[in-house]
């Protein structure tokens, strides 16, 4: 049985070439507020034994996902910034990832007045495939001496190595959809169960 | 009499050189998701009257505020992009804006897909200085047929001159804390009553 983000993705959800998944009529571009809701509370559920003070995320389309998620938690979200250079203007927290994609070096930054050891933190993201900008967080996250207590994503290419790369790694990963195959002759879309 | 933002801005926000104000503590960095959601409650309350089904807000911090806002509204958040040059994939409005601040074109990009002339738009960000972004916004509204019911903004810079000339155009534009003036010295800030 699916669960209702991948009734959504089945629904809304545009199976394209290249193992691209477009969802943004009501992910990351437009964004169901009402879904947005309901997947913050399934976040809250799946870490209920989590103290959790703080919620990472990053620009642009975690936003969104992160500060409805964050109602249901009660705590702050810090969002971290895309650079392509250095721009240090105080004291920054900087990871520096290599994107599979487009094969370019990417800057993830934040500030380090807004996490240090004393934060036990959700880092939450709407997608995950490779995994550059998940493993940027954590760098982030180790490097200010906080706790990643666990990381919740949207949907999650399980193709991609990202998510058994972190899972290898002991992190408590939920991905309220992994989607294991995608056919874009039929549209169909395999999750895995 | 201060509002619960001004006191906010108050308490936290930095005055730079230059006329800068730093409100990244609570708004653009790191969020405080409880007093965004007074924000959209104030939203909400300015723009009783107006029949809005659609919020349209700019990465990459006005989406946390939109999201929130929009939780009061029921309804869901279009965010636009911003790029450097045109990616046409699938038929976009773009908006070709000057900044001010920067001297660089830069574009505002929404999908044809997510606005058209059946929308009522409550346009939503987090600052209001000289204007560029609000002023692609509107014009990716009227492009698309839909109508811009109202412009909520956190805080406006009211000794630049974009709020002025929005209001000039006719637009409700309701900016919670006005700042007219700002003092790097003391840190003293002079909200408009």
């Amino acid at each position: 049985m699916m669960n209702f983000l991948e009734e959504r993705i089945v629904k809304d959800g545009i199976v394209k070439e290249g193992n691209v998944l477009k969802v943004d009529s009501f992910l990351n571009h437009q964004m169901d507020i009402a879904l947005f809701d309901k997947i913050g509370q399934e976040f809250k559920e799946r870490f209920k034994d989590k103290k959790i003070n703080k919620i990472l995320t990053i620009e642009a389309s975690g936003i969104g996902i992160a500060a409805v998620t964050a109602m249901h938690f009660g705590v702050p979200v810090v969002f971290a910034k895309k650079a392509k250079s250095i721009n240090l203007e105080g004291e920054m927290y900087v990871a520096e990832v290599e994107s599979f994609t487009h094969k370019t070096k990417n800057q993830v930054i934040v500030s380090k007045k807004f996490l240090n050891e004393e934060d036990r933190v959700l880092i939450i993201d709407d997608f995950l495939a490779n995994g550059c900008a998940l493993q940027g967080l954590i760098q982030i996250v180790q490097a200010s001496g906080a706790v990643a207590e666990g990381i919740g994503i949207v949907i999650e290419k399980g193709f991609q190595p990202g998510g058994r790369i972190i899972r290898n790694l002991g992190y408590q990963l939920e991905s309220l959809a992994i989607v294991d195959a995608m056919d874009p002759a039929s549209g169909g879309i395999i999750f895995r169960r």
